[in-house]
């Protein structure tokens, strides 16, 4: 184990602080409840944004950029959503030495600035649909921070799109829901449970959310996507019709769907250990580091002219470290790359050159293997594929051997005041019933799942038919 | 020229206007001073993002994340850079629904609170160099909105590193300034006069700054890309101390760099025209649209098969569009696409089909030419390169018919008042002649040119002994 980490089963939440700060992915900034989040934590969401939007483009969206500052008046139109956002932001009352005549706010989340927009360039059913996304920092004031779980200020994805249909509006939700499914457990290594929240947890606006939700190693959920349907929420606040093919005026169906720099903290919580950081191969900028190691200058002519053939090798397909610094020995050197969570470690002594071997190390797995000369390259290939596989299965397992059908309330309250993992009892849709719940156990319904089957039972709370199971769990 | 776009030599300003709203790269947005880039304004911002990206990496930077809200007292902190700034800021003096014991500033640039960061990050040499880059929006009041070159809020990257000695500070400080000229040239086909600004003009903070002018079709300058040495200034200002090799502590030295989405502006009144919108090649995220033109069902089997095959090929590298859309007629469809500054269009009518070779029409050229059907795809590839290469050059020869060595004041009034274009003139250093000129002729010195040699003259406005001309213009 790590020194200046705290192990997990000591206290996991200091263990998920003292991995960011010892890895250098994130400091706590000046300004209560925001964070700086440092090169290797930046790293990890490059790679997020440049496949996530490999992912929005291939299904039809484009980018572009609304302001930052929305005006008050603005933030007032949708009922729900001033209510939900306004007493979570930031206000900006002066600008350029001036009190502004009205106040602005930083947006908190963009539907209103962004439907002040489309009511401009919607006219007709030929304007439609507008796929449009847009990779933004938002505020959502917060004075206890979380690093990169609860900030401030975080930076985020928020796809805003303009439908004729609700039936389109409806299968635009869905499909970015799935997007989101996918790139969790292809690139995050993380699996989800894709499901609708109840009326309590959705978006305020929304006509229903959809969300994907993960097991941490703490048991406890987070969620980690939402994709809420708008329903003519915000055509109506904002008054954007458009004149449909039969020649009516009709108001435009929304979307709105989101993720953001949580998703690190969630790949934080759900591959890394006590030694640091652990990165799914996909979202690693530095897949591979090699270390050679020797005690002299003949075994460092030696091991280097070895060691620099293998690095030439990899370097044509991956961004390889090979770290030769000589004030630092080898175990500092392991300590410190298991920290950062770099996949492959190859280590290469005197001892290996004469054999024409290496050792080559996973992070995941930290057992030594001796791998041929011959072979390094399609073993690197094979390992960090296989990572990639592995990590999403130990989560998964780990998530299935954690989750528990129960009838039983006592039993219910039990689990999830423990924190043993996710209950799925059923529930009768009451929101009397769902607050009881969180108010005796602090458990929500994560979500209503898409995977289960219909099953006929009754409300694990007030006894009332029930025809499907729900998630409850204590949640980041 | 195209309907709705007033041409350059009736009203320049706009002119410019007319190309990004008609174009829809950019629309105001309902908070006064603040724009939205639309997805084709944003699509070349992509570009510019990818491509300036991979050069600073390429020159070992890192990316990071630096939060938006600045404590006023660190701005204060360095005495020129609050005097420059503060009365530019939007002020935050609320959040959570409470007053704020401090008021936070929307940050204009970041160096405040990324030096308040550093102090924390900074022991040693060991430590050294930081070689950090943001992405991000900044907010600097404005009223009168000119999209790209003049609103509120802007996206940008802000360069901030730290160094043990002035001379790598400098070092830096040319390198990036290097890149940016590059980038300018090479991407942008802008060609640039990269020099060091005058005392008077210089950062807020900085020792000194360099700068890349450019310019624009109506013979103004407009300042691209700035690199500042900021020496110990903000060392100073928050304390940030290193132990050096030798053992002694020592303040760091500094650099900043940035350049904003008002590249794209400086790239629209570079290249583009009264019909719209001209990009070139490599920041076109769609260099080539395929227009099938056919009369009935005969024609349209015949041409779409034809059409269909060279998609297909050029479609293996390029994003090609096939706007076969049957409601809009193929003058139409052209001049949408010249709009939108596509650089190649491939007329593909029956006749075309029949002598086995297509029309191609280069954006900047506007000439239609006969392409055979062998030699349609390494014809996209060399036009496209020359494309690029023509737009440099033309610009380049713009500048230089435009540009003038004076030796008299009455003559420089004229050219500068006149909008005539740059006027290289001997200047004594002091700032009474600088803001002599300034006043009387609303031209500033945009810079000190490297690319000149020493010459002895004598000062145009006071007449005193000088060994360098400066380029003095109006600017955006």
């Amino acid at each position: 184990m790590a020194k200046n980490i705290t192990p997990r089963n000591e206290d996991y939440s200091k263990w998920y602080t003292d991995v960011i700060i010892q890895a250098k992915m994130a400091d706590y900034s000046p300004v209560k409840g925001s964070m700086v989040i440092r090169p290797t934590g930046y790293a990890i969401w490059e790679l997020i944004q440049q496949n996530l939007d490999k992912m929005f483009k291939e299904t039809g969206h484009v980018n572009a950029y609304f302001p930052l500052l929305i005006p008050e008046s603005f933030m007032e139109k949708e009922a729900e959503h001033v209510e939900g956002f306004a007493p979570e932001c930031a206000v900006v009352t002066h600008g350029g030495g001036k009190k502004l005549e009205e106040n602005l706010y930083i947006r908190p989340t963009s539907e209103t600035i962004i439907w002040s927009m489309y009511k401009k360039w919607i006219m007709s059913y030929r304007d439609l649909p507008i796929l449009i996304n847009q990779w933004a920092n938002v505020i959502r004031w917060e004075m206890r921070t979380r690093l990169f779980l609860r900030t401030s200020e975080f930076l985020w994805q928020e796809g805003h799109t303009a439908h004729e249909t609700a039936e389109e509006a409806e299968e635009e939700t869905l499909k970015m829901l799935n997007v989101y499914k996918k790139f969790a457990e292809e690139y995050l290594a993380i699996p989800v449970i894709a499901g609708k929240k109840s009326d309590s947890e959705k978006f305020a606006g929304a006509v229903h959310t959809y969300c994907i939700e993960a097991m941490m190693q703490d048991k406890k959920a987070l969620q980690a996507g939402t994709s809420h349907n708008l329903g003519q929420n915000f055509a109506k606040a904002f008054d954007v019709q458009f004149q449909a093919k039969d020649g009516e005026r009709k108001f435009v169906y929304a979307t709105s769907w989101g993720v953001s720099t949580r998703l690190i903290g969630a790949l934080i919580m759900t591959h890394s250990d006590d030694n640091g950081l652990v990165i799914p191969p996909k979202l690693a900028q530095r897949p591979v580091v090699i270390i050679p190691i020797f005690k002299n200058d003949d075994e460092k002519v030696k091991v280097m002219a070895f060691a620099d053939s293998i690095f030439a090798e990899l370097k044509e397909e991956y961004n390889v470290i090979m770290d030769d610094r000589e004030k630092h020995k080898p175990g500092f050197k392991f300590a410190e790359w298991e920290l950062q969570g770099i996949p492959i470690r190859i280590e290469i002594g005197p001892k290996d050159v004469e054999k024409n071997h290496v050792v080559m190390v996973r992070r995941d797995l930290m057992k030594k293997e001796f791998i041929g000369r011959d072979v390094i390259f399609e073993t690197v290939k094979k390992q960090l594929a296989q990572m990639q596989v592995d990590l999403l299965e130990k989560a998964r397992i780990f998530r299935e051997e954690n989750s528990f059908n129960v009838d039983n309330y006592d039993e219910l309250k039990k689990i999830v005041t423990n924190e043993e993992g996710f209950v799925y009892a059923h529930w009768c849709g009451s929101t009397e019933c769902e607050e009881k719940v969180k108010t005796e156990t602090k458990a929500t319904i994560r979500c209503i799942p898409f995977d289960r089957e219909e099953e006929k039972g009754v409300c694990i709370c007030c006894g009332k038919d029930s025809d499907r199971r729900v998630v409850f769990a204590k949640a980041y």
